[in-house]
């Protein structure tokens, strides 16, 4: 029997719709990851009355609560209150996180503002956990069997405490002995109905959970089942269905696959994009040791900045801004002014406006220049609203260079 | 008195996290918008029993309960099932849904398969509401003065579903009598606890519901009230104690408030960024029309890429690459390049790695180059991880210019 969790985000902004909850699902997956049934969500709003009704109603319930949200300094921030109301505990002042709070604010040569003070309390029957991401202190509290831990609603600092702090604290609970496996797969290149298709019918049983996760041109499988040997029997499926199409067996994104391979082969890259405005960089330079292997971009989004590239105006007059010869022109004009081994380029209309029958909004091309001084580009037409359109272009461009370089 | 209103969402993949449930988000969003009190979300597992208990619980507290998901043809779905099992009804048969989906099929030469009759099913007391983007069959249930709105998991079925079937009933239920009104002010370049200063305690009553959310070195206040007039004396006093901070009076975000004025001066920007690796190009061309009024970037990443760029290799030798002199050049080189009115420049350490004592992570030099050739350059410490450093910065270049062309 698996023991069992709830989830409880507190803020009327989540009931309000003002933010999507994003957290939750992050909870959900690591928390069914690491083994419990993930029994039920809730939001409730910002007032204890909310809080302790909610609380109670899960404590009965399950096992684990996890509580985010609600923990920082401005008056409708009550988390603290409710669940301390719930335990009938008052709050207590915890004197080194003030003086972590001093120190922050001292940085900036400020003093701790009077409500930023309330953040160094927590309920007296918890234990603080230190957030090093940020200001708010999150706590825990164990009753008997059960646990409730509050954090930070702030995705980034939910998600950094959890591996820092809550994980710990719930192997040092509960062990690995319920720890279910797990199994990752990372795809580019491949549908979802293809990869069902492809998997087959023989492929499914009641032995595994098995998950599939879209997303802009990527797909994730994950794969949970309690026996190791039921993944080893399910990997070397996959391996065999799904072959050329996998890129990882981890949550590694695509963008880290090719760099992984650049820096093992000493090899960099530039690019040189219009539609998708500087995402494409982006998306390559959200990793850290991006350095090693990326030279630089160009957001070429005016005529007359691809020109500055080295696109003669003469392609851009005779094939028009998005063509197949301007996105080769793009790649191989970056590859050698930024003195790359390889150079993307892309060229497309994103939307809504600009589009025409011939060239219609979701027309993108990609052009991939090589250290040989070849270049070839590929023509696509995505689906979707402007931010998808970029987002899948990006991901596609990412999809031919690793094919170019696996 | 507002009338109440509590989201659920049915299914696995959802409490998993396999999903971000941004259902809840949208509709959170329009029956707020329409005049509820959004007052819960719950997520329940794919099961009868679970699905029974959570609406009996709403039933109790709230007028309106919006249900979503467990409306397909696979044997996990059980909504309908459940939904009847709360009232104690049984499924009954729609004769004119099963010819709908035997239309659909026909289109694709196919017979209803036997799993995808069970769509044409609902339960007794419920009112069938026809999805004309799918599928799966919607159905409303009023039980007294409340009302029980079943609507498919696919968020644009759902999306499309509301508008197309939800807002008229709920328009012919309520009118528009209890619509709440709404005051939204979006700022930059202050802190959520010096917004709160600024406001003061004299500035909070009862008479409405306020909500601050900081994101990224941008804020937003959204305000719900009854009466308009509420809003009105709100909005003077908002207007006279942050005014130089408020750069929009509804959602939009600070690139787009850029977009409006330089469009406006027929003004255009060129961007160089180093640590913050296409970001900022990206945040202004993930608006359409940005076109009009940005001419390309810069993505100079590495030393020789900034030296392509215009930026002496003696000035990077002296003061290094990130300096407030290598963000001044940056900005100059990239606004005369692609000839614009204004160039930005920002060099820094986004982390984790390539931090020292002298120049931290989170150090970064923002370069801002007028028309009129003049340049100056800020300094900022920004906290967090590397997503975060390149935000705030991204964020924090746009402030800069906001300020200066305002």
């Amino acid at each position: 029997m698996k023991p069992t969790a709830a989830i409880l985000s507190v803020g009327n902004e989540v009931l309000r719709g003002s933010v999507v909850n994003t957290n939750a699902a992050f909870l959900g997956r690591e928390l069914s990851g690491f083994g419990f049934e993930v029994i039920s969500h809730a939001v409730c709003a910002d007032s204890q009355e909310a809080i302790r009704f909610r609380l109670g109603e899960m404590l009965r319930r399950v096992d684990l609560i996890m509580v985010m949200g609600g923990l920082g300094p401005t008056p409708d921030d009550v988390t603290r209150e409710g669940i301390a109301a719930h335990f009938k505990v008052p709050l207590v002042f915890s004197a080194p996180q003030f003086r972590r709070l001093q120190k922050v604010y001292k940085r900036f040569g400020k003093r701790v503002p009077l409500l930023v003070k309330r953040e160094a309390f927590y309920p007296e029957n918890a234990k603080p956990l230190i957030n090093r991401f940020g200001i708010a202190l999150g706590f825990s509290i164990e009753t008997g069997v059960k646990i409730v831990i509050a954090l930070p609603g702030v995705p980034s600092e939910l998600k950094n405490m959890y591996f820092d702090v809550v994980l710990p604290l719930l192997k040092k609970k509960y062990g690995d002995l319920f720890k279910s496996q797990k199994l990752i797969v990372r795809m580019a290149g491949i549908s979802e109905p293809d990869v069902m298709k492809k998997l087959g019918k023989d492929f499914f049983d009641d032995s595994f959970d098995f998950g599939i996760y879209p997303s802009a041109g990527e797909i994730a499988i994950r794969i949970l089942a309690d026996k190791p040997e039921v993944l080893r029997r399910l990997k070397k499926k996959v391996a065999t269905r799904l072959k050329d199409r996998i890129y990882a067996w981890d949550e590694t994104p695509l963008s880290a696959a090719i760099g992984k391979i650049l820096t093992r082969k000493r090899q960099t890259l530039a690019v040189a994009e219009s539609c998708t405005g500087g995402l494409l960089a982006s998306r390559v330079t959200a990793l850290s040791g991006a350095s090693v292997y990326f030279r630089g971009g160009v957001v070429a989004y005016h005529a007359n900045v691809k020109m500055n590239l080295g696109v003669p105006a003469k392609l851009i007059k005779e094939h028009g801004e998005v063509s197949s010869q301007v996105a080769i022109q793009l790649a191989k004009s970056v590859r050698i002014r930024m003195g790359s081994s390889f150079g993307l380029g892309l060229t497309g209309v994103a939307g809504p406006g600009g589009g025409s029958s011939k060239k219609p909004v979701g027309l993108v091309y990609i052009g991939l220049a090589s250290p040989d001084g070849t270049a070839r580009a590929w023509k696509h037409v995505f689906w979707g609203e402007r931010q998808q359109v970029q987002d899948k272009a990006a991901t596609k461009a990412l999809e031919y260079l690793w094919r170019k370089i696996r």
